[in-house]
């Protein structure tokens, strides 16, 4: 496999925009990236598009990455439209960078976004709460329930097994909305006091609104292409992705030792790549509820099992930390368009390793980057898509 | 990249199968596969899933392949869903290859599967005719209209311009019913007459019925595998994969030489390969509509502009012609489950390679097989999905 790099990223700023497309929302994130690279958009030879909701939400089934980059001003690319639900981008991204490791291309393209207000929230709704088998389906606007009482997914279990209290979930939460309050592309910008994220109405406990991502709109796309078109494009040093794996597997439950299926994929990377999670300077990790921020802390083998509230208290991973976690402000903050999120993930570790990442910088020039998303909760299946990528500078 | 080769392939039969679920049809041509194989099914290391209509018509709008997967007993493959419409299904043979070729794994599975008949077929074609930009949504049950007098997917004008008549179209639905009804994975299994075929209704000049290939449900799979693999799991030669292709572009159009994109990308595998179109022992092609076929003859090369009625006419394309093409009785006859099609191509051109067709067997022999899969007519838009995979004993 050649090495690859990402040269470019772009957004459209995750949020409420009734009116945007999901064209144009593509289109913008597409042409960001493109600039962003400095690259001849005539270069890119494929493109990876992933989306999880356009055929229920607008009714656009079929090759939505065709009619998107079609509208976006590419006529002619060959176009592999992906899709594994809140991991639908890195699913994309990880195309892209197979695309360009096994040569077959140079360059490629990664685009993920989602449109989830269809101007009728009641439309939206009822899409996800469809005959779908999947869990989903039943989570309603803020995906919670699932989380907190599915038989499979057992968060209550797993805080009842670690002794975690509701204060501990608030306490992300306070942190997220605060790296959130800094990142322009964030869908929420207010910073949060524990107060306010406890009182915030019960979704399911021990959940409340704060503590989980809302649906929105928005896109992100990422250009990648072999180290010597890099060199071409730019003196600088570029991001690389040192490693990029995507599995279906366990979740977390009761009585495991949690994120099972995370730890040997975090395992299996650090080993390949000789970088061990003490190396990794910032992570964007998959808080779709904000307990999941804290057991991924441990799948990724940042502390050990149940400690994740004692690492996030001592300000570990907030910005200005050891290992700052979101910087973005996480799915809770800087918002969740499903197909989009991955992507959004990636683009902000971008710019956090170039130092561009303005008042919400993580660290001085850090050189790690690992991104953790995941999707497809399945209904009384044990079983969901985790996606990872390690960034390095 | 290295060589790759298709071990084992499974269809579950093309037809009407109200019994059945989309997860009931995607297990049994996996097991398919894998019996085929005679390959421990541990061995399986990723998954690609083609489907495109399974959110509108099933509700099952995300992680599909894993749901599916989940069901037929596979509980932590890593799965990604792709989708391009009627190139749903060679768009995962080609995901599959790829992790193959490029190294990241030794064994993958492709599965393509749709469900178009929901018990229901006034809601099949409500899904169908949905608010979607895609022409699918137009073309009504039959993916007639457009065909026959879109403006860019001008078939009325390529006919004039040609000279075809009525009756050089309805020889193909002659030619590929008699194949289909050799066939027991078929769906529609009588051999018609050309005056049966000019004779049944008119669905949009010049579009008859039977020139229509029909909805319908069913799946088909395929085990792509290193040759190191294929060599512990049979002595007999494999059936390899000499080029796999994917490209959006422009389709034939009045006035254009026609099939442009096809044309070069079939000069391109010609050139790679150094396998010509007279090497072309038997070949499988989308023939959505009867002209199409008679129009991608001229594409990959078996005659000039125009000259594809003169070829059908001479035998040349039936079985036992020097280049059999649809001996499967390709869409208008096997069926046309969306999402399922493009690998019941392949698994057909493997039997035949095999010379495992019985009744329908092409040729003696065949040594070289060509899959031509395409997908996503765009409304108002010039490009399509274009698939093609050349394949060698």
């Amino acid at each position: 496999m050649r090495d690859v790099a990402i040269v470019g990223v772009g957004m459209h700023p995750f949020g409420k925009h009734p009116d945007k497309s999901l064209e144009q929302l593509g289109a913008d994130a597409v042409w960001a990236a493109v600039d962003d690279a400095g690259l001849d958009p005539r270069r890119i030879e494929c493109a990876y598009v992933g989306n999880s909701l356009a055929g229920l939400l607008s009714g656009q089934e079929g090759v939505r990455g065709q009619v998107i980059l079609q509208a976006a001003g590419f006529d002619e690319l060959p176009v592999i439209n992906v899709e594994n639900a809140c991991a639908s981008a890195t699913t994309a991204l990880r195309g892209a960078w197979l695309e360009v490791a096994s040569g077959a291309c140079d360059v490629a393209l990664a685009l993920g976004v989602e449109k989830m207000f269809v101007g009728d929230t009641a439309r939206s709704l009822a899409a996800l709460a469809g005959d779908s088998e999947l869990e989903l389906a039943r989570m309603g606007m803020q995906f919670s329930a699932t989380y907190a009482a599915h038989p499979k997914y057992d968060l209550r279990g797993k805080m009842r097994d670690y002794g975690w209290t509701a204060e501990d979930l608030a306490e992300v939460v306070v942190k997220n909305s605060r790296h959130g309050s800094l990142n322009p592309y964030a869908h929420h910008r207010r910073a949060l006091t524990a107060a306010e994220v406890l009182g915030s109405p019960m979704i399911s406990d021990p959940l409340t609104l704060y503590m989980c991502s809302s649906i929105g709109d928005g896109s992100a796309a990422a250009i990648v292409c072999a180290a010597k078109v890099a060199a071409e494009l730019s003196e600088r040093a570029p991001v690389t992705i040192a490693a990029c794996a995507l599995r279906s597997g366990r979740v977390f439950t009761s009585g495991d030792e949690g994120h099972s299926t995370l730890r040997e994929m975090a395992a299996d990377f650090y080993e390949r790549t000789g970088i061990g999670p003490d190396d990794v300077d910032v992570a964007e990790v998959h808080d779709a509820m904000a307990p999941v921020e804290l057991l991924v802390y441990e799948g990724l083998g940042l502390c050990g099992p149940g400690e994740g509230p004692e690492l996030l208290r001592s300000g570990a991973t907030a910005i200005g930390g050891s290992t700052p976690v979101n910087p973005s402000g996480g799915l809770t903050s800087r918002g969740h368009p499903v197909g989009a999120t991955g992507l959004g993930q990636v683009a902000e570790l971008v710019w956090q390793l170039r130092g561009e990442a303005g008042p919400r910088q993580a660290k001085e020039r850090p050189l790690v980057g690992l991104a953790h998303n995941q999707g497809g909760l399945l209904a009384g299946m044990d079983s969901a898509a985790y996606a990872l990528t390690l960034l390095k500078r």
